[in-house]
């Protein structure tokens, strides 16, 4: 199907970054220069993480109006891992509302020494976006919302959602990373049996289940150019650019934009928020989501991290992007002249 | 002098916020609304602060264009206490560039529950809205830019300089508060000799000379007509609206207000950049500098101060800007559509 | 059988206590004036533990000559609890020796405030009298002492053991407890899979075994005359005084009796050591195991606890008996003169 | 004088060690053991330590009987630094008794990890054998006990106390140790603000000078000889064995010993404690008082330290001696049969 909205805003000349094509070969020396580093190593917790190949490099973008531009390895799958944290979030910030799932799940980051600390001083976790609060959202969207559906069901339900933020593009699910995940989970478990120690979790919350929520949502399978639309559906503010759908209220999305702001880079995050300035996610397949706020989505995917399990690759292209765009969330939109405004 | 820049703006209906008359009236609203609010505490650990009176409220308001507006108490001095780290910050940023800043400082926030722990993980104060942070780049000021000043000639060397960011306005200074904050800084001297046993400051740092400039900063007395010319300069990426003057550079600026947003409110710093999503700093005078990137400075003053030390009235004029208008940082600029986009 | 050690001592008059009936009249005193208090709660995590009777109250001693007297509620069964943390732990000492255990679990107190960090410095568990260290100490049992022993086969054979160290009294075992605690015991599953996380355990522990050996462990029943004898043969290095049976080493009581001196009574273990001066361990059924080294066991059993979770009448009783007797380690012998050398 | 106590125990033929000859005959074999050791290194931290001989090595016994024993370097002088502590603490704890001494400071080890957090859960220091609460048992003696002292007449007040500790031998002081200690505590001056910040201490308590009255005790000089008669009034109940004075109460000897042995060697107590079992205290001058208690007192002496600040020789004799001899604590009596009972 045309996208009408991309052919509408065409014939107006009103794209966000008029000239598309200069845009593109910034994105590519982009690229090519991330392309050639050789830093960081594949997670190795699970066996399938352990055999991704370090070679795998590629960038997807897509504007608020729907222009889309990707470079490597696009369309190879990889699980979403962490990077269902704030799809999850945002799902239930939808669903239920933000004054329901802040009941249960502060909105701070942890501060970086202290990632042992499960609990915030409200015994909730910190936020959405690290694995304890994480496994909280799962087990409001299991328990709060339509309650009556099976795992299955369930999952399904909250698989489809998640395809709305992608234009409808399906998702997958790699059942021997599922297997693995919940095998080597010994973090997750104490995480989940302590949170249940302390009542964090809504009544009638059947723990075993919620685990293995967490870690289905975390093993299902997109690539690049599926996520890079997710990306700008939040930087057009709930607005699939694809499919000119509503799928969240900008309330929602302000929320999540907040938090992977803050919270999204592991504890890299405060420093992520201080040089790159971008709402942003990473997970350890590899894979991260940035955010341009009306502007644009981006997904980047590289398997090798560094030390706090991020993307060498990605990092060191949200570096670059911000040297040569006025993108960071406080770069003066008149005055900061030596950027490029794209 | 008339404000040449306002001139010419004026000419050519260029304002960043076209129907400045409404704006106002909204401002009006929100002013009345929070004076209502006689929630608070003043502080009460020197007898300066403790005199203070709890009906005092004023709000300037000063946008990039240089256009102004005031209500209530906005030219009663009051001293810049915390009000005053952005600003030294900024001023260390010019001087001595980013890279020597935070060679001596972090630039995270430190984690709600754990004020107490002083130094990152790399044995550095985490950032330089904290107290240990402040009295680190007070010493980097002192020592590594123009060492061969005497501290009175440092003195008047930075208030010139916080001056320029406000247009050549000029600032006090409360000689009372000084010799009382330096009394009851037990505080601050931990800090200080805490700082200095792990090697924190620069080479030839003199402490107790520190130490003193850091109280005589905090001293510096300002109101809120002043402030919010300061807060604009931010806004405008380190231009002053009033003089035109380039007074910091955009690296600059965006440096501070990154800091500002993520670290300036106090143990209230992630919820306010959560709620409220806009970089600002308060102090325990009552005062709080609040910055809209490319539209205007904001400056509040009312001394009653809640638990965390934040202004009563001030945090609720700020959440009520947040609910009228799309100011938050992620707010969406096409579909927020129910806020006014002034 | 007649106690051979008792009667060849009597005739010799050489007791350790020589007026044993004076001796009596003041535990008895003891004991009424403790009975009478009704501070506490009963433990209500699990309902077993709930349902207890407040009013339930029993002492009883056992010297190192054999010497016992009881009185009370002494033939009333109760669980261990944590009472069999430092006799699994005097078990491991025997059966693998101290260099092997103490590879795995730490022999220091944790600091009062810091029950939420589970491991120490060298990623071990503090020490074997909090559950951390406990469960891992049923894990070396378990895995690495005869491991060829079904679950069952190696609690019969721990049970064996026990039963040796108090006179081969038999021991007896709730299962109503055991299923409600391993259901309950979110607190213990999280320590659980956190020490897997971070490789605690010795390879092929089987972590759900370890747990039900555990909370097995813990759902052991016994009462005060038997475990009075138990505490009898740690106070008589290691010899039962009713059996003339060598169960434990001089070193492996050592290092119980320290152990149970630093970290013995939860959160107390401090200020119990610093007034009361010996080693002790008490449990959340209201048990408490309490050693004079050289001279006596004492078991004492009440089900109300005080809000560090030890047992009310047991603390009281304890109080007492180092006002009346010389009993705390530094207690001089020769000066302590106002004290009773019994 | 004649030792009075000696001579009529001699008499009686009733010493403690009947045979003094054997043991001084182990105590030579491990004075020479240790004497090869090279490990360590002196403290450095002001000039006066760090120009420490590291050949020296002494070690002095004394026992309850007042029979003596010496060899090395036992007369030469060494500043007491942390061996102050527990004298301080004994001389307030028999000036203003244990109630109010333990109104202003804990007895509790700290544990291991949190030597940065300076107070415990009830805002006072953990215990008098760390820095922070040792300053403010200073600061008792200086404002509690006869406050109507010049802070020269204080010192010299309790630097008498110590001497009869002693049997009168006279002790020293180190002006240019004090000097120097004053000038590079960067540490101690933040205990101390921090400390005053939360109201530790007593009212009208002098920061300055009790810091000055800190460093003092810290400097004064004495040798192995003296302080191991000081040793031996604690091992013998409070009453000097040498001039059979009674300096200390039974009640006062029974705390000082019981914190020394939780709390005495710094970062190793735990484990000390664990291995040795024995009331110590360590300084970074290298020397260590060990209390037998009802047996001797011994104080030995070598600058070279370990990373975690005790004596290296001194720590490598303690262990010797535990296996040598049935001194630790919870060594059994009658069945430890492989050890000497000296």
């Amino acid at each position: 199907a045309p996208n009408i909205v991309l052919i509408t805003r065409a014939f107006r000349s009103q794209f966000v970054i008029p000239d598309f094509q200069d845009f593109i070969k910034d994105i590519e020396e982009m690229y090519w220069t991330a392309k050639s580093i050789t830093d960081g190593k594949v997670a190795s917790y699970i066996p399938q993480l352990a055999r991704a190949n370090c070679d795998n490099w590629g960038v997807s973008v897509c504007t608020i109006d729907g222009q889309r531009f990707s470079i490597g390895d696009v369309n190879v799958p990889f699980t979403l891992q962490s990077c269902s944290k704030p799809l999850t979030y945002a799902m239930a910030l939808e669903m239920l509302g933000p004054d329901v799932v802040h009941q249960y799940v502060g909105t701070e980051p942890s501060g970086r020494n202290f990632n042992e600390l499960v609990l915030d001083h409200n015994m909730k976790p910190h936020n959405p976006m690290i694995n304890a609060g994480a496994i909280l959202v799962c087990s409001l969207l299991k328990t709060l919302d339509k309650p009556e559906m099976t795992l299955a069901e369930k999952f399904d339900y909250v698989m489809s959602f998640f395809s709305r933020l992608a234009g409808h593009e399906a998702l997958g699910f790699n059942n021997a990373v599922f297997l693995s995940e919940r095998e080597a989970a010994d973090r997750n478990y104490a995480l989940g049996f302590y949170m249940r120690e302390h009542k964090c979790y809504p009544e009638k919350t059947n723990l075993r289940e919620c685990m293995d929520f967490y870690f289905q949502c975390c093993s299902m399978e997109a690539n690049c150019d599926i996520m890079s639309i997710m990306a700008a559906t939040l930087a057009n503010g709930g607005i699939c650019p694809i499919t000119d759908e509503k799928v969240l209220r900008p309330d929602s999305v302000r929320n999540v934009l907040s938090l992977m702001h803050s919270c999204g880079m592991y504890d890299y995050s405060g420093q992520f928020a201080f040089k790159v300035g971008l709402p942003a996610k990473s997970g350890v397949s590899g894979a991260m989501l940035i955010v341009v706020p009306n502007v644009m989505g981006i997904c980047t995917w590289s398997p090798p991290l560094d030390p706090l399990g991020n993307s060498c690759r990605g990092l060191q292209f949200c570096e670059e992007l911000i040297k040569r765009f006025n993108f960071h969330k406080y770069d003066n939109i008149r005055y900061a002249s030596h950027k490029k405004d794209p």
